[in-house]
């Protein structure tokens, strides 16, 4: 099974060698992301794609100065909607009705329940909500990588607000939740690159009912 | 690429028509689940895996009556660790010293970043942290099936205290967060297998910079 292979293949790799990942590669991650699944379809979340040296500079003191950040070849922000608003909804809701080729009314019932959620809920709480979804894309990504032997250093360690700040994630209704440099291990500097991977043991991790 | 082809093969199946999973591609999946990463390594969570008709049975009303728990051949839940306890640090130290043996003091400031952490935050907050990590093992999964060609529904529709109580999981320390039958799609009966897949255009999805 080739997912298999690939993750067995993976690491977080904890030192780049700065190389940079060809576009058709980094196309096929984008690629993944876009079709990964999220609760009612509704995928609440947008994705940053850094290239710029400048930007990723700015960043890695606000990711505890890690060297991944500034030796990717691309660097994946994965942003969470802050709100999620009707306004959302009425768009999801016109994409799909335009996407099946069939009339906006025959989504009505599927609409209002998608619109009742939201409302019930606060900002937080859809934001808490939205996050989850950008979870599956974070991790969808990470298996694309894998596939394409691109090294992928999962991170959740950085100042969100911070960097939120500085990517002017605010004014676009967006939240950081989590980011992903891509690139190529530094096999001779990365003190990680050798060692075995460490998982919880089969009999603890799952129980069979 | 196998896992494009993959999600393009895979939606949320509503109806399964109740065939067996052979046991070789089950084992595939959970041992994807298994070599998910998670922040840390601590894979604070555990997934049961329930093949017992009467269980499923007892699952469908909680689950808004969904027909694919009972019309599954194995029903996963991904359930996060409600409480993450000094002990939950200490096995995974102690795991992580066995597997690569080495001395488990070489990992005592690693260990008390991850305490420090564990510590810092309340039992909701790292419940919420636990999730996000079951997100990432639960991503995994739905890739792992859409490879050997099994229809896997994310579920996140389900009354979970409702769930936790059923299979006594506050007594395992255990909180349920998302749930995933696999089996395979019923066709014939299902109203979104001919469906085109709806996903947000890559303008909107992505953001360059």
């Amino acid at each position: 099974m080739e997912l298999l292979t690939s993750l067995e293949w993976r690491y977080a790799a904890k030192k780049l060698n700065g190389k940079k990942v060809p576009q058709e590669k980094v196309e096929n991650i984008l690629q993944a992301i876009q079709l990964a699944p999220s609760s009612m379809g509704l995928q609440p979340y947008t994705v940053l794609l850094i290239t710029d040296p400048a930007i990723k500079q700015k960043i890695q003191p606000i990711a505890y100065n890690q060297s991944q950040i500034v030796d990717s070849s691309h660097l994946l922000v994965f942003a969470a909607w802050a709100q999620i608003t009707p306004a959302h909804v009425e768009e999801y809701i016109a994409h799909t009705a335009a996407t099946r080729n069939i009339p906006v009314e025959t989504l009505a019932e599927f609409k209002n329940s998608l619109l009742g959620m939201v409302t019930r809920n606060t900002d937080e709480q859809n934001f808490q909500w939205a996050s989850k979804q950008a979870y599956i894309a974070f991790a969808t990504a990470i298996a694309a990588a894998a596939e394409e032997r691109v090294d992928a250093t999962p991170m959740e360690g950085f100042n969100a607000a911070q960097l939120d700040e500085l990517l002017g994630l605010q004014e676009k209704g967006l939240r950081s939740v989590t980011i992903l440099p891509l690139g190529y291990r530094d096999e001779e500097n990365d003190w990680l690159a050798k060692l075995p991977k460490v998982r919880r043991q089969k009999e603890k991790l799952f129980i069979v009912q």
